[in-house]
């Protein structure tokens, strides 16, 4: 029996028990932006210490900052390059909590698809890696040695494991990092993701009167924090989309000749984006292709506004404040706080008289990134790829961020490798996200054949 | 005993039975725009309707579209003026709720003021005009014939008030309409209003994506409706504070000279209102003094605005949608339809690719209105106001706006007369709204003593 074989019927004979435990992962509502989840991390931790161990890792929890990073060990064959393998098990918030069809914290299994918060970012993913673990231990076949990483705060920054990163790395020095929290190609060809932007946030609170104002009284009199915000983050962008706050393109790097070949080999189709996603592909720079614009070009979203009155009915207030979110993907080159010191400068040149602005939670997630497309590391990954997809996968450059993988890029000195088996469909972030069994194979499969190829080199 | 003595004797004696009855008409949550309250407004229309019976008027409820409108009639004597009375028992919204210091629907006496939604705007002063016609009986002296209407819905636009109006008019026709929904001058002198603004309203709905799209896979490439709704609402006003809309400004009338020989006559204290509000009287159009943008300028103002993440920690997302709550205040010779109209067609031309607009709740409630500044009535009030106040009363131009004053001037042929005691330690409208036993006072006096003058004509 061929390992890829054993891989396959590892799955099938052992179905139940691991749809238990991967059900037991995502049960615990571990959402790192809400501190009051503190302990539903811990609680998740310790499954997963007690899980790791089970399979015969060294494996221990760390506390870092009161986060509990899960770090695990496993020797393996002499010779063989060390693999770092880095997760998450924290997850986004859920709201609007009304638009789930089911408690995101109780999956359910519709047809072969498995619904829940976090069903794919990052629990599923990382699991069905896990599982890949657990079968090629099964089979009796070697493996590398491994060391891994489970962060619970991936989806707020990494702050902790960024901060503790020095006094852990002797721990995680590897020589590759491996990283399963990406996506396939929108044509459902596997791929190899090459790049990841970074991301920096900050909240912006203006303030007027130290109380909603009633707008007939002082309509036309006070200053209207909601209208003001609306006019200072309208300054944000050109017209064509770019980004009009000065400093904010220093020192970015340009996409290179092969990037660009590669980038824009990949059909986008933007028909499929729109059934997809209820949208046209029309957002960002006028006159950029949309891979160019969704992977090396630096944003400015807004996620979230709030002012005044939300609720039902008609209230003609001034409202006292008015806040907004912002968030900001960066592209190699570009430094993460010097890009939130000049936005943060540009918004503050722009308070209107009367009212008072404050920006609060500045904060970077760390810098993009971009891999080399050359390397023997990519190589192996690709021939396992192209092995399972019967053609060479696709090299993409994701536009989100995972926030401490730059990091320990330069403190481990391990190399990144990048492959995830994630779809448009799984709504990461969104209400319903899924993540299907056949997704979830996909991985199991891609990480006994890698680490198999690995240990025998 | 001369009235006026007996007027204010009349609160001391019965001091504990006016606060049992004012508190209890305080204790109904009428909020209208909450169509759930429509129970609490048909129980606080039943209490009225008791209370005016108590006092000898023939009293009844409408039910006009389910609200409750309260109409009651008292004859008096023969060759005096009919007054017609109008107020209302419906309040604003109480959010945020967590800024209250009481629950805002159990009022508390605190020092002299008591506290509650409503304790001013309208159910304190209302029902201190109905604590003066019930001591002006109690004295013995003569009242002219008075009608009263009492609306549910003021708050929300008086819409089913104007709707019925001609089926009413004729049991509301009067020669006086009077209203006590105003205010006293900033610097405490009693006054008279002589204008008030129109309201017009509506919602901004913008929608993008079928769900919240994560920012990194999706930033640059989907457009983000809450981008786009600050940049779209940026374009309501010009960089001088002005309105940008065309046809807004259509056919307004300017203020004449009397008018504004008057308006600037009062004494405006940048000062007072800083400490009054907390901010600077430093919004609207830029080169024109508080008082004229206050009162004789229209405006458009953002009551609300929300979108994507609101709650706390971050949510990387592009929203699936954006909307804003608008509403304009409107000055003489505008029409409310026409300006919903130029606003809408301004938003709906600003709508970028990839977005849809959607403009609900689009409604007027009433144009702008200025009386005449030299009629005999007017003389009657001024003369009243100055016997309490020892000054002759200042004459003001609201800025806010009672949405059924025009149609009830128009339908009913009653010259408006609007006499109020408010001030901005009120805050109306706002958390923790209050009203003083002094102010309550004020306008009890004013009704006694106003009545008797007509009575006696």
């Amino acid at each position: 029996m061929t390992i890829d074989t054993h891989l396959t019927d590892y799955f099938d004979k052992n179905r139940e028990r691991i749809l238990d435990d991967y059900f037991a992962l995502l049960r615990f509502p571990t959402i790192s932006s809400d501190i009051a989840r503190l302990g539903d991390s811990a609680r998740c931790a310790t499954w997963l210490r007690q899980y790791l161990r089970g399979l015969g890792f060294n494996a221990a929890i760390e506390l870092a900052d009161d986060q509990p990073l899960v770090i695990a060990e496993r020797p393996g064959s002499a010779n063989a390059p060390t693999v770092l393998f880095y997760g998450h098990y924290d997850v986004q918030p859920i709201e609007p909590r009304e638009q789930w069809r089911s408690d995101p914290f109780e999956p359910v299994l519709v047809g072969e698809r498995v619904y829940a918060r976090g069903a794919q970012d990052n629990k599923g993913q990382l699991f069905a890696f896990l599982t890949g673990v657990a079968a090629l231990i099964a089979s009796g076949a070697p493996l590398p040695p491994l060391r891994i990483i489970l962060d619970s705060q991936e989806e707020s920054g990494s702050g902790a494991l960024r901060k503790h990163l020095p006094s852990l790395k002797r721990r995680l020095a590897a020589d590759i990092l491996l990283v399963c929290d990406t996506g396939k190609h929108s044509s459902g060809r596997l791929a190899i993701t090459a790049g990841l932007r970074g991301l920096a946030h900050l909240t912006v609170h203006l303030t007027g009167a130290s109380y909603d104002l009633h707008s007939g009284t002082h309509g036309g009199v006070a200053p209207n924090p909601a209208l003001a915000l609306t006019r200072m983050l309208a300054t944000l962008h050109n017209a064509d989309g770019s980004i009009a706050v000065e400093g904010f393109y220093d020192r970015l790097v340009p996409l290179t000749e092969a990037e660009r070949r590669q980038a824009m080999s990949l059909p986008f189709d933007p028909g499929a984006y729109q059934r997809e996603t209820g949208t046209l592909p029309a957002g960002g720079e006028r006159g950029l292709e949309p891979v160019e614009r969704g992977s090396f070009r630096p944003t400015i979203e807004i996620n979230g506004l709030v002012s005044g009155h939300t609720g039902p009915g008609v209230k003609t207030i001034i409202p006292a404040a008015a806040t907004a979110k912002l968030s900001m993907r960066l592209c190699p080159g570009q430094s993460p706080t010097h890009v939130l010191n000049v936005v943060s400068e540009h918004l503050r040149q722009r308070v209107p008289p009367g009212l008072k602005l404050e920006i609060a939670n500045a904060e970077s997630h760390g810098p993009g990134i971009r891999l080399p497309l050359d390397s023997p590391l990519m190589q192996i990954a690709a021939d396992v790829l192209e092995r399972m997809g019967g053609e060479p996968p696709a090299i993409l450059w994701e536009g989100g961020s995972i926030p401490v993988v730059a990091a320990l890029w330069e403190q481990t000195g391990a190399a990144p490798l990048l492959v995830g088996f994630g779809c448009g469909e799984d709504r990461v972030h969104a209400p319903n996200e899924s993540f299907s069994l056949t997704q979830f194979r996909e991985a199991l499969r891609f990480s006994g054949l890698f680490l198999s190829e690995l240990a025998a080199t």
